[in-house]
């Protein structure tokens, strides 16, 4: 991606070393369920303990997936084929119908995959052959009384990096949402970004407070304190503050089912001085309005960079949030294929992320 | 295409630097138009001025289809995702959000195409980066009062160069649409093929006058005049007279969307000594009947070239228009391809279209 | 397949010197009928003689499949776009319109394929270019009084092999078919492989005679006489005795349609003291019940096959008739690219199927 964009290439980056949710705690019961991390298929499932596992989709014997089956008795994923047993390790435990000879070998293991349960969600290691390092996102505490939350799912199709700048990117809001928010009288803001600790943060400053039918008043001096980030891997962040009177954080958790196809999570904490029950129906309609709309652009523009056979961007100074993070992104996949720690800036070949400020109308 | 055909070989052609009919003028309103030109995305859209205008389908910014946008108070087409605004040159005009520098600059501009309205029909010239030559087809006149048109579009499921030789091949209507016209008593009659300037005729001399139901009597001397005509680079065109009685000439106009589908109109114009409004109701009716006729057997053939992975043609000398258009449009390409203008009979690496008269029975 | 298994690799072998059902018998009437083996088109109908022919699907003419022609009054099949007609051989006889010269030219013929009619089923040869040797698979005769027929057909997404070793494994059925029959109290059998005539048999020894409700009684001493066995190319076959109670023989005809999709016959014929009016509904019943079950697995068994961009397979001993059928197909397959007559245990790369006994518990 960059101003000199050409046909045949696409923005997809997956490194691997790294956490990545992949369902709702809630979600994974006594039922293995299938998902796919970028085309990896993988089977969830509790084992015996209740301890969330996760192997490779494949049964070593005859390739049926793990995930038509059913957690036995044992606590091991029985397949539904031939019955085989694997521990939540992936070991092979049982050949049924065998009568001498051990069950377990080598060839026999389905590779597993390090888990974490963490903030209500599944987290999946992104690479079997190399052990976890690190947590994964810690979503943020909304401590004040009356915080409340709202969590809503949605597949899109695009790419990992279209659907992380699409809910980072705030030029695009005055039109593809015009009416929703934004759009109105056009104010100028600036908008400073840094490098921060695992990704990049925008600060904006000077966004006249309105939302939606609220009509913003440009003169009146009141603002919102307002960022956006990104963090390695796939976490986009959406924060406004009006200090002793609301604070919104929206975290956008992201796995990349495959290439083109990214599911998304909106875990909505927020706090106003309303009671949580009434804002939350606002906060989820709205949410979902505005997420048709994004979904129906980020298909359309992934179809039609499918159908030119690769993308073509031109940037402008207004993008400085896209543009960081597909350079976090390509560097940590260099930085793994380096097989050294993530690069700093300074040691990439990557260009470092320099402190940019940006004076815009929204 | 040939007797000595093979399989892996598709008979697509697509010679560019040509005038093809889009849309008919009446379908493009104040709502951008999706279409593709083999393969190539086109948004057609009117401008300020009313004119109809071709550009790219794809946003320069991030790729977004420009014909999901809307045509601004400015004359300009508007991206429906970040705002961004070209002209009917393809010229960025606008980059929404920007306080300083100048919207313009080459790599945010959308390649556009040369447009031309005639006849009710928006063409576009085949080739973004070369200046059109000439003027698109023109449809005949038929000056007789009382003359009627009727207009029908369909799309194909296969090559332009197969739809093309299906609507001027006239074997073929004997058996695929026995009952709707011909295939009655065997009746001898001869066809003489010449070229014409850009393009290709057949004279059917000797052919009983008679339509569906309305018997054919082959003693009775009145016969049709009858030629069909092909022109590049998509036009085929069938006429009939009978002097004093009737005169009807469908031109078809192809858009070959992509190499295996392909966008017809049927633009029949009439006369006869019965009034236009008896007349209508009749062409429609019979065309749509043997269009469905012919659009069924041309996807079967189209689905079995590409399950057998390629083509495998043999001709016999009733095959005199088929394999002519297939010479003409290589020929064309060719010629493109030398950088000339379009090679001459002689000069070409193809053989001429030699005088050719055959008899045959229908 | 085996133990190495490796992705990118698919168990995909299709011997072609050899005879393949195609359709019932019953079902060839005077309408052309089309299939395809092994992803070639061919179009099944009647001559004027009433006997089954094969030609390749694809008029010489353009390409329309001829299997949407129909047959004329001189035992003709008639191509349905320009009426050229084609004898059992598939020599061309008619170019209707001509009125000079022979219709018959080699490259205006479709080539067929030798058929044979056998046992209610139409037998197509593989290899259009060798001529047929040997017979098609003889289904057997029970010559018991009150033997009883029941013939299902059967598409399955996975290959000929995935198919032929599902009928034949036993393994699975305890589990994928648990409730229908095995699966009670586990009994130690003896497995007892050998090759055969143009295939490989295995005998169980000892298995208790039970069925789905009616409870096996391990005790008792009663056991069933059971065979399971695989012809080539494509004929599994599953037999049950109890002398003086019955004898149940299950062949199933497979005809690889493509790589990934196999048709399969189940042709069960059975004796038993019960009237075959009473049994054939039992027999019809149960055997679509387990059949979806099996499809269901072998769909979902190819799809992950396929996603997962190759095979990868572990096996045991129990894993005995399998990883024998993928052998026998192999070793057939490079008989052919020999040239020479398939080779023979000892003479082949592929190792010798050795006399295999095992023991396992159902």
């Amino acid at each position: 991606m960059g101003d000199d964009g050409d046909s045949g290439r696409y923005s997809v980056a997956f490194p691997r070393r790294w956490w990545y949710p992949t369902c709702r705690s809630s979600e994974l019961t006594r039922r293995p369920r299938a998902v796919t991390l970028m085309d990896l298929p993988l089977v969830l499932f509790r084992d015996g303990g209740g301890r969330a596992r996760a192997l490779t989709d494949r049964c070593p014997h005859r390739n049926a997936p793990l995930s038509l089956g059913t957690v036995h008795t044992d606590g091991c994923l029985e397949c539904a084929y031939h019955g085989w047993r694997f521990d939540g390790d992936g070991r092979c435990r049982a050949v049924p119908g065998r009568t001498t000879g051990d069950a377990a070998a080598p060839a026999r293991d389905a590779p597993g995959h390090a888990t974490r349960e963490q903030d209500g969600f599944v987290w999946v290691w992104g690479d079997g052959a190399v052990p976890p390092a690190g947590d994964p996102f810690a979503l943020p505490e909304l401590t004040e009384r009356g915080a409340g939350e709202v969590v809503f799912p949605c597949d899109l199709d695009c790419t990992l990096h279209a659907a992380l700048e699409n809910s980072l990117d705030v030029p695009h809001t005055a039109f593809l949402h015009r009416g929703l928010f934004r759009g109105g009288e056009p104010t100028e803001i600036v908008a400073v970004r840094d490098e921060v600790p695992g990704g990049v943060e925008v600060q904006y400053l000077g966004e006249p407070i309105g939302f939606g039918p609220v009509r913003r008043r440009p003169g009146s001096g009141l603002t919102f304190d307002h960022w956006d980030r990104f963090f390695l891997p796939s976490i986009a962040q959406i924060e406004y503050r009006v200090p002793g009177w609301l604070r919104i954080v929206n975290t956008i958790l992201h796995l990349p089912l495959s290439p083109f196809r990214t599911r998304a999570w909106f875990v909505v904490r927020f706090w106003t001085r309303a009671p949580a029950s009434v804002v939350r129906p606002v906060v989820l309609a709205r949410g979902r309005q505005i997420l048709r709309q994004d979904a129906r652009i980020l298909a359309a523009q992934n179809e039609n960079v499918r159908r030119f056979g690769g993308e073509r961007y031109a940037s402008t100074e207004l993008d400085l949030i896209g543009n960081a993070i597909w350079l976090l992104l390509r560097r940590a996949v260099q930085a793994e294929r380096d097989g050294g720690p993530a690069a700093t800036p300074g040691q990439a070949e990557e260009p470092a992320l320099s402190h940019t400020s940006v004076t815009f109308t929204v």
